[in-house]
């Protein structure tokens, strides 16, 4: 359905940016359809934008009419928290500004992606390098940013041995950039249906996580798994995989607790953790690291009107990498 | 019940420990009533056990008759696997052999400390510092290694806000100890009848956790919880209490899986993680610590005839700190 979305007078520090592609998210279609509460209709979604700036406030220093930019999952924080002073944003202690759903700080509900244009404060919008295709960057904002957090974060890199559960538009960003930091990765998904794509991206390993010998085989193995999957899994099998002090990182998740079986950390002083996308800085290192290392997302181009469609295809996996909707058919 | 226990000869590389005092552990509790599977009755239980070599195998070098020394809760790995040989052998990859209802590398089932005397490899056998009680000295080699290990592992100390779950015998030794190293410390109890003896361990402050307004004072305060509570507790109110990159460690654990809301991790880059006592060589250090640090369990001695009540007393966490046994009483 279009409709028309009032964007803010562009302010002293924002910048209009006219947005060339947009990703589809999972969380866009969790979002929409109401799965994790009530939805402030009409709604805009979108948080993987890429587009380029038409116009910038008075004091904007950051950017210039006519660069290339992007916005992910948020739009701004309080700025003040320790946890928005250390850069981390994203763990704003009074809530980061959503892209789409959310609340910024005038009261008015934030509108996302699937849009012509979008006013962004110019701290929260990031320079897409010239290396990287609109269509390729736009899932970075998102699914890119998403997995190279924990991967840098928890020094996924030489030596290491890191596992990646799920190959979709997560998983696969996961593996490209994981192999990038030079660490040795394993795939780890239900099939091996995805697997000569999982090579190609980078992983050493693939293995199908519906066969229990998987699980025995690679006990004890890994530094760190990053699990993509947002569907419950059984904790206490995918613990065991982590060697001694491995952590195994959760970057979707089920709304429901998910139980967990102590013995299995107590085993090898292994840690379960959930990590959420990046800080802005921390995104713009990510974008600079995939243009230097020749990353970029795998995608599905699709005009506005096939959105319902590529919707029910994300819900059946059946998707090679990510969707990404050519904004122009919008115009 | 009194009963004959056969310890294997003195080996080439064993020691005799005359022993003199044996903690009670809940697990001992765990252990011979079944809770944890099948026993290998007949069973003598006790893994905090001190007293006096008398006497040593032809090849054993870090030992001598006379000295002080302790055994904890492992006789015994494989010392061959990549954990063993980074000296974390209670990780040990073909399992480490418990000190008591284990399987020793000849077949035979160790027996533990609730008795006059215990035969062990030197490697295993510690260092009792002079300056510290045998009967204080005990606990140490239990429910002091296992919250030391996770609090120089996750580096408690100056600047680091920690909490300590539970105010037993763990949870007085991780008070004890974190404050030893210079952190600031919290008490979460259940409720405030052991506050005095919380602040005079070192703890800076003490909350109970059955007032709800607790959980919301201390949302994102702490670096570290040590939680030495083995009922299940709500995983996501206490995740909560954890500041950004805060983890939380299990040092007892319900057999059961416990539910963790996944939601609680991604807020904050929070962990929740295992830990399980500690190597020989950190064990030593943990002793040596303590020595260095004036610090020693608080403890209730007793005789062998009142283990039973002790038990009791135990399992109504009446008992201010840990029960130790005179295995005087027992010859």
């Amino acid at each position: 359905m279009r409709t028309t979305v009032e964007r803010r007078a562009v302010g002293p520090r924002d910048v209009l940016i006219e947005i060339r592609y947009a990703g589809i998210c999972h969380s866009d279609i969790h979002t929409v359809r109401g799965d994790w509460g009530k939805v402030p209709y009409p709604l805009t979604v979108g948080h993987e934008i890429v587009g380029q700036v038409t116009e910038v406030g008075a004091e904007v220093t950051r950017h210039s009419i006519g660069d290339r930019v992007g916005v992910g999952c948020m739009v701004n924080s309080c700025r003040e928290c320790d946890n928005c002073k250390a850069g981390e944003e994203q763990y704003c202690l009074k809530g980061m500004v959503g892209t789409y759903a959310g609340t910024d700080r005038d009261g008015s509900v934030t509108q996302g992606g699937y849009s012509t244009h979008i006013v962004v404060d110019e701290d929260f919008v990031l320079r897409v390098p010239e290396a990287i295709a609109y269509e390729t960057a736009a899932p970075l904002l998102c699914a890119g940013i998403t997995t190279y957090s924990p991967l840098a974060h928890w020094k996924a890199g030489p030596g290491r041995n890191v596992a990646v559960v799920g190959m979709g538009g997560l998983g696969h960003m996961a593996v490209k950039i994981a192999a990038a930091m030079g660490a040795e990765v394993t795939v780890l998904s239900q099939t091996l249906g995805k697997k000569d794509d999982g090579l190609a991206f980078g992983a050493a390993h693939y293995y199908a996580t519906s066969d229990p010998a998987t699980f025995e085989k690679l006990a004890n193995t890994f530094d760190l798994i990053i699990n993509t999957v947002s569907a419950p899994i059984d904790m206490g099998a995918y613990l065991r995989l982590l060697r001694l002090d491995g952590t195994l990182v959760a970057v979707g998740a089920p709304p429901e607790p998910l139980p967990v079986q102590v013995f299995a950390l107590f085993g090898a002083r292994r840690s379960f953790a959930g990590s959420s996308i990046g800080g802005i800085a921390e995104t713009q290192e990510m974008l600079d690291f995939c243009a230097e290392h020749g990353i970029s997302a795998q995608v599905e181009v699709i005009s506005a009107d096939e959105v319902n469609e590529a919707y029910e295809r994300v819900l059946k996996s059946d998707v090679r990498y990510r969707f990404v909707i050519d904004i122009d058919t919008l115009r």
